[in-house]
């Protein structure tokens, strides 16, 4: 049975899903809505077993899922959830290995995704023209270790991109379909290209850009999630849910002569 | 420019959106609804160019994605679409270098998924009990050089997994209530457990189980993916789409003492 | 053009899409969020016009949907959405000179569409178990001059109805597969039986439940209502949505020998 | 019990939900896929009871739902779904005593669900450009006995509207953004405005139209209807379903002075 040890990251899940992403480290503490955790007595613990705050209120000590870290990173902006960066992942073939750019960084919250999926081999090189935003991101991704797999650079990406031949390129930008010149000096041809945009708007003025730069195999959909209540002899869906983040435009940049 | 040679695996895209995968190996010949092409020709054309079958029909020569081969695998059983086994990923923490375990491989849809997110320190063990459903995900995986990061076992998992303290595992069975105790042996405390069950009752029955076996930190969703057409001054969602595949659901198996 | 007068029911929405219903009376002020407004103030007013409140906060004068009456009904209970009543009006066949039984009047916003959808010479036999209830939808029904068409019955329907040969029969109360004896004593052979829950449990009790007593044409649906954001450069859904109200089930009782 | 009669619309309800609706007539045979029935043999026999055709194939013998009558008509073109059908009723007031507009008869789809919400005393009054449709909704509502309740016009409506003052007007057109000054002419002040517009650039067009030509309360919204499959034991939606009819639109015009 494993135990918690320095350095590493874990989650502490109360009774009332609350959830807590820390690195475990000598003499800091954890304060939370229900008393404080001193890491040190989280050290030698068993993952999976329980632990409590000094007000005696139990907490599960588990490691967090790729999904926990992204829906608990510091967000300055909107973020990209896990229900797209999955699909993104397979969409674009994002596996080990893969050399990558990301333009629109934001929080980091794709970043996040990106990374655990190229490491360690793989570099996501990240684009972002706000110097608070590369902050934030910044400060969440070394909070996970995740740097050495990230490099990020504060630049309008109207410049261009200084890598070239990147297997991939996905942007979360305002306005797209303004860069597609700068994207095809960035991506391989036959690369795969994705974007993330909230409006129909976007999405045709991004299309009309597509197909005139000669990408091919065009795809644009929006995934919904639907989360239920997990009461076995009441099985029903949540009342609310997130109804749009964005839609998603997929292509392929191709010769045509 | 990359170009293509010998043992890639390529995706030929036809204009009417036609999608064939091949690994390219010298004196064969692919087939297709447009006159053939000789794996020959495509050896030293550039990726991401077109080239043309003995008829004059032109095709896109690119790499598939992940995407691409899990849609294209010969299917004997219903599989599990990228909507659902990207979030997988994430959920569950299926990271290079993962160990985990896969419980009915079916036609092996999901494998390939794992297989790619884990490759090339990780191991995807998967048990299929049919023997004909195993010779299938082989001959699938084979194909895409998957092999070398899966262990396919030909066993009903009513007797037990071999392994011990995995850090994931994930059921796509009839009756994934039926085996929570092969499961809480397998999986380490505090590891992530998925399943995908397409009713309503199964997910009752499931929850039920994961409840009285100290699985915590719940979750049941459904995804629903809504493609568009791609005609930017006519922007609509496709008129049909895929309504239900299944629901997924999340828990962690911890220690209540 | 149209002036309001005294008797008619008004819907006055603010410039931020506030809603007021009122039914116009001598004497009467209607208290706002921005300023009072005095119904002898806007009688002889046109309707589609603006007239302000004391503080200059102007308002439209508009008449009232049924959709505007549902939703701003004084609710002590989960309600039936338009989204849902206007589904049942068509698979029910509820029109001009309809008689049906409602069970679980709750606060009436189902009955008000089953009643404009009747009058005048339709009628509702709304039943409801619970007293209070059947004051707050008594209340609401006449605001709205409804009471003609409905008749209020404070009842058990373990008891049964009243009624025989109804051309249609709603329930929506929890758990309506106990009470099929009692409907099919009330309803019509061949007549329309639709009912509202919120779980998937029920669902399956209820088809159990009409299938054991000879319910054909079988059908169980959900409907979700998404809204859009209405910025025509800026097209878009809004954030969140309703993700559940209940599902739909309708039948027809029909003889089997 | 009510028994069919000469002149009664009814719905023969096949066991494997094949669907027939005939109004009944002396010497007239119904062919069916499974053999004929002869609708003298059907006078007299109680509804919600069971027939066979010569074959001997058993048909339960009903009255058609509103729902039933949309989905079987005769169609010669895309129509309006009764999931959105009954959502128009609601926002618009549609009720016995209405007087409307529906501008693009097509079939006549929504306006049987028009009719029969109006009538008696209300009237659709229904505009169409081509002859073939006018002769196609003509069959369809006729077959209904609908036509007291509906003037269909054969009309280009850039020529206006014949009516003016009425509470209700439903366009479903191509460019229904190019006839606001024609329908502000024939539409009550302060009435209710809806459209059904297939594509995200027609939202967009619409709501600058609407927004310049004094609509508000704007609202954009779809529906999205999901089937179960009613399996008690095995509760789930279809493998697929409806993914796009339209997107409804709905305003009212005001005076802004």
């Amino acid at each position: 049975m494993a135990v918690a040890k320095e350095g590493d990251l874990l989650l502490l899940l109360g009774r009332d899903s609350k959830r807590f992403i820390l690195r475990l480290s000598p003499g800091e503490e954890l304060h939370t809505h229900r008393g404080f955790i001193k890491h040190d007595d989280l050290m030698g613990q068993p993952v999976g077993g329980q632990i409590t705050s000094h007000l005696g209120y139990p907490f599960y000590l588990l490691r967090p899922s790729t999904h926990d870290l992204i829906m608990n990173i510091k967000r300055e902006s909107q973020i990209i959830y896990p229900k797209e960066s999955g699909y993104v992942l397979l969409k674009m073939s994002i596996v080990p290995g893969t050399r990558l750019i990301e333009a629109g960084t934001g929080s980091g919250a794709l970043t996040i995704a990106l990374a655990q999926a190229v490491m360690p081999a793989g570099k996501v090189y990240s684009y972002e023209r706000r110097e608070d935003m590369i902050d934030v991101a910044t400060r969440n991704l070394s909070r996970l270790d995740l740097l050495p797999y990230v490099e990020l650079k504060c630049r309008d990406i109207e410049e261009g991109f200084d890598e070239k031949e990147v297997e991939a390129l996905f942007m979360d930008v305002r306005e797209p379909d303004l860069y597609l010149s700068q994207v095809r000096e960035a991506l391989a041809e036959g690369g795969f290209f994705g974007a993330l945009v909230p409006t129909a708007n976007q999405v045709s003025a991004l299309l009309r850009g597509l197909q005139s730069e000669s990408f091919v195999d065009l795809e644009v959909s929006e995934i919904l999630l639907r989360h239920y209540k997990t009461v076995p002899a009441r099985l029903r869906p949540e009342d609310r849910m997130v109804a749009h983040t964005g839609y998603l435009v997929f292509a392929r940049p191709v010769s045509e002569e």
